[in-house]
């Protein structure tokens, strides 16, 4: 085991320590009045049965999927333990992250009576946690596995057995993420959806009141969405573009594949310690009420030292002025690349909060156009929407021009990965915003004076800026690592092709990716209706538990009229219990979608014209997926938050106010963008990475039965 | 001139033989009661009044585009003459069309007084007349300037010369049809959303009442958007499909090309012939009330006459069993496209129907999901036009595999043009539309009994659905018609690089459109974006224009408070010219996004990368634009449709009725379907071929001016 392979894991590890450490420190913070406790302890109960039953379906799933990865290759265990070890490590950063998130709340909302600064204290530590346990657990995961079957089990680095190794350890990780975003997000806002619907706008109570029985599942729901779900979708991202640029690495340059594959877990590795060393920037002035700005003091000095750290691992490891190996570009060029990575970051999330803060143009003219009705809110938000993704797809256009232009396809694969080796200090600044909702949601309910509110108010305003942010940045990463995937597939069937003595299935096979082969229009077509029905489907599932939860509440409200008199206690735990139930039904069906179509699409054309035209569309379709489900997930993720903060602006006291028409017709715009924002669009991102991982393995599965 | 060029133009002066009778026989119906004639005189002004705006706009623009293709062709007068064809024919199959419907809306008011068989005669009469004027006119422009340029003028047909006097023509074509379809559906929809905010939402007068000041404008709008810009877009779609598919029959197969490029211009003349026998079978039985099986009674009637005439069309042309000259295929595998054409727009109408029909889940699901609110509404709404992409896109998927594989490109652009040639037909179908709804009104506004606006509005729901049908075959065949004109794009530069002593542009390209080429995956990233942003921009100048009309009624409720008492006549025409001018002023921007994106692309690509760069990512560009305005098209158009019928569902007594809650959410989406299914989504159609034929034209000036 090579010294710097012993660095990256070790790296991994003091982000796990750290984790350990800060939940302990938040751990030992008091935890308010007992009226506090109690309610803290039905979100915990709440969420962790959720998780419970989340887990044990996906687990059935998984367990079938190792069945099949086993079957596949032959009983070789690589790829199926790879599965195995991506899954487990996925969803234990979710859990864990999920454990301190609700028991962090009812802390934070103690905190807040001390103050802003402490209030934000609490719940950032809260959601670092989950950031670096993330970050931490994606590293070791990946050069561990990598360790293990270079080291131990003695295949070299460029082997195929390593190769679909890495693969299949992104395979698991995109898999719980993509169930955790689903049936997470559908928790969440069935809650949310079907609680306003009910509550706010037939009962009249506030956001959060304690006599609607759908405000524990609705706090609870923040937690498994926001919170677990967003955890596994980022670790999935992480996990897929580091070992996709090591496999591109490995399949590129051969002769050098062990430094190239180091690279990006070396890239990794310093940009977890840059983003320890970050969160003890975030950190309120006293007297300041800038949370945004104590936030993003924290991401700019992680950012500044990922830079200079990657300057120095990269002058050390390739030198700044010389040809890498067999590649025709210098480690200068590799360097500008991760600083080209670093800027499609800031500028991704700058967009992002053009298009989703209440200070600028879109949000404004949403908030206006409330004024004159239900419908023009949702026309303008439709429309800030679709124009939202002009500029991010610009961004990463660019991005893809120069870092190509500087080293080819490794040089893309390079600038995706420095995006992503940010991801501790990104989840911890979104893990933050479930956190100081759930707080707000305790000080209400356990009745705390106003200021408390307030307090907590401004920290969730703030929460939602930051998780539009995460997830235009989740997004823009998941396009360009999706292309590194993509480049994978194109490599592999080249590699595959140029073998034919070892893959004989290859050895007739000619594939044509240009786009005037019909197969590849195919491709395209099938690839890009996949995020629209897969949109379809999401959506659909949360009106579905929506309506559920708004039977629920008015048989309680019928049954027991003491629960409006504040005289009885509503009965939290049902409508919990039959969300978890519905999110989790609706959650398989849509799932299963992106792991099917490659293997349909595959055999279907394979049977009509063969398999050359059968690979070229399936290769075509991976990239189908992306080009439309960036459009679909950008547009509905800024779509949402713009929604989202046109109400907040319009409670601000702007356009009438709260209690107004426009406000009414912005409530109904933010209904719209809940399931918009926080299940289809952050759900279309995991599912494009499935599809191409998927397809990979079809190819590792093809050559190794061959 | 060659008997069977001569036998085609007549067959399109057969066309406008049969609009010019039925003008005569619908004008010499009764016009009904001097209130009658007061209400269509005033919608007849309005019309007139904003064609002539725009028609001037249009003018202005084409001038331009007229000098510039002079200077680009250096002062070749074939192209810039080709592109005032397509444009004039444009105007003037619309404005024709728009003036009788304006004058057939009266009478089918007076006639529905009779009964709903004579109410459908005259309807649907005068929607033959702009049915077959766009079928006539296009096919007299394309024929007409073949025989032009390769008779009198004596090119060869396949010259590069009768090449792009085609493509230019298209332009013409495209270009009207872009402006016309926003111009038309940002006014008719700015009238129409804003009309029923002020009037239904704030006054609580019905729709249609005379007090409402924007209610002539809302009339006006069906006949300038519905009628006019329907015409001009299904023109369009027509003029460049039949001209691809001869562009590409005489590149691809140079040696024949006389026969391949007057394979297409016959099937259209004897598909217009179909189309005319067709209309005599659109008749309703004694005391029947299906008015929709009476339209498919025609439609049917035409598919099958014209599946017979192009069987005996082919045979007489190629044969059935031997290879046609230089291809690879026979005349049976030709006419089995032309089937496959047909097949797919029954199987387009059929998807769109069910996704459309009060009948059927999809609009139920939206009508049950408005019982619980707004949100829920738009929720569902939105999940029904993401669903709604998928059939439509595997059903051209199928057709591209199969007709590619009967008889390669030229099989596809076989069967587009089959399905294109029926369009006379089907604009028939469509046009009806805007004629019932205005009858309505009319019937409305002038105060005939109660049985007369039940007989309108029987026809009109049908026009509903008709509109709805019409735009997902427009945007079907949109889709495929744009891959033949990429197959062009493609077919043009392999000729241009084959022959490098007559084009020293191209002697030094190389394009590569392999998906793995970096400048590819850009070009499918910057074309899949046009449709998301032109829709938004679209969309957002419906929010403005609605804006003007709510604050226009608004003011003319206070100022003149007899209005509302029904003493004072609201001033109709300030409306109907405030639109005028907002819809002429909103629709230039978006107009010129297809336009210019190649331009800009191919020389920052070019400037970064090199022309060979350039090429391929304008390539990319063009099957991204395709890709992403597919769904985009199809999920807006049908998802209206859906909005709209959900709440005639409701308003048929389901779910409380008129006047319910649930009633007030499908209002809402209802009015965020709006601009949807009738600005931004049908305006997608031309937009994806304007980028297509720019691309084309693009080219040729390159080639010509090397």
């Amino acid at each position: 085991m090579s010294l710097a392979l012993l660095l990256v894991i070790a790296a991994g590890g003091l982000a796990i320590l750290y984790g350990a450490f800060t939940i302990q420190a938040v751990m030992s913070l008091p935890a308010g009045t007992a009226r506090m406790k109690e309610i803290a302890a039905a979100i915990q109960e709440g969420a962790e049965a959720y998780l419970k039953t989340q887990y044990t379906t996906i687990a059935i799933a998984g367990a079938g999927v190792f069945v099949i990865l086993l079957l596949a290759f032959g009983f070789d265990l690589v790829p199926a333990g790879g599965f195995a070890i991506g899954a487990v490590l996925s969803g234990a950063a979710g859990y864990v992250g999920m454990l301190v998130s609700v028991r962090a709340n009812v802390r934070t909302t103690q905190a807040a009576t001390e103050g802003l600064g402490k209030g934000l204290s609490v719940a950032f530590r809260a959601g670092a946690v989950t950031g670096m346990l993330v970050a931490g657990f994606a590293l070791i995961g990946i050069a561990g596995y990598y360790w293990l079957l270079t080291g131990p089990l003695g295949h070299a680095p460029e082997s195929r057995t390593v190769v679909t190794g890495l693969v299949a350890l992104s395979l698991g990780a995109s898999l719980i993420s993509v169930f955790a975003r689903l049936g997470g997000g559908i928790f969440t806002k069935g809650a949310d959806v079907g609680g306003d619907l009910v509550g706010k706008v037939e009962a009249g109570i506030p956001e959060d009141d304690p006599r609607n029985p759908a405000t524990i599942a609705d706090n609870v729901g923040d937690n498994v969405g926001d919170c677990a779900g967003m955890a596994a979708d980022l670790f999935e991202t992480y996990v897929v573009t580091v070992a996709a640029t090591m496999v591109l690495g490995s399949i590129l340059y051969a002769a050098d594949a062990a430094q190239f594959m180091l690279y990006p877990l070396a890239i990794g590795a310093v940009c977890i310690v840059a983003s320890i060393i970050g969160t003890f920037f975030v950190r309120l002035r006293k007297g300041s009420r800038n949370i945004m700005g104590a936030l993003y003091q924290g991401l700019v000095a992680t950012g500044v030292l990922a830079l200079v750290a990657i300057a120095v691992l990269t002058q050390q490891m390739f030198g700044f002025s010389d040809p890498i190996g067999g590649a025709p570009f210098t480690g200068l060029s590799l360097f500008v690349c991760g600083a080209i990575g670093l800027a499609v970051t800031g500028l991704i999330v700058w967009i992002t909060e053009y298009y989703t803060g209440t200070a600028f143009r879109p949000v404004r003219s949403v908030a206006k156009a409330s004024e004159s009705g239900h419908g023009t809110n949702v026309i303008q938000g439709l429309a800030v929407s679709m124009e939202a993704t002009a500029l991010p797809a610009l961004v990463i256009v660019i991005g893809i021009v120069a870092t190509y232009n500087l080293a080819g396809l490794y040089g893309i694969a390079t600038a995706v990965t420095t995006m992503l080796a940010l991801a501790g200090m990104i989840v911890a600044l979104d893990a933050f915003g479930p956190v100081t909702d759930n707080a707000g949601g305790i000080a209400e309910m356990s009745g705390l004076e106003g200021s408390v509110r307030d307090t907590t108010d401004a920290l969730d305003a703030v929460g939602n800026t930051t998780k539009a942010v995460t997830k235009g940045y989740a997004i823009g990463s998941a396009g360009l690592g999706a292309l590194v995937l993509f480049a994978a597939y194109t490599e592999d069937i080249k590699h595959f092709v140029a073998h034919p003595q070892e893959f004989p299935f290859f050895a007739d096979v000619a594939v044509n990716f240009a786009l005037s082969n019909p197969y590849v229009v195919v491709g395209l077509f099938v690839g890009g209706l996949l995020p629209f029905l897969f949109g379809s489907m999401a959506m659909q599932a949360v009106g579905r538990a929506a309506s559920a939860v708004v039977e629920e509440v008015r048989r309680q409200f019928r049954e027991r009229p003491g629960i409006m008199q504040g005289t009885e206690k509503p009965d939290y735990g049902r409508a919990v219990e039959m969300l978890t139930k519905a999110a989790i039904k609706q959650m398989v069906v849509p799932s299963m979608l992106p792991v099917l179509s490659p293997l349909v699409l595959y055999f279907l054309v394979g049977l009509v014209a063969g398999k050359s035209a059968a690979l070229s569309a399936v290769g075509a379709m991976l990239m189908g997926v992306i080009v439309t489900g960036l459009f679909v997930a950008i547009s509905m993720t800024a779509g949402g938050g713009a929604w989202d903060n046109a109400k907040k602006y319009i409670e601000d006291g702007h356009h009438g106010g709260k209690g107004s028409d426009a406000h009414k017709a912005a409530v109904t715009g933010d209904t719209v963008g809940d399931p918009y924002k926080d299940t289809a669009g952050p759900a279309v991102n995991p599912m494009i990475k499935i599809t191409n991982i998927v397809a990979l393995l079809l190819l590792a599965a093809l050559s190794a039965a061959s």
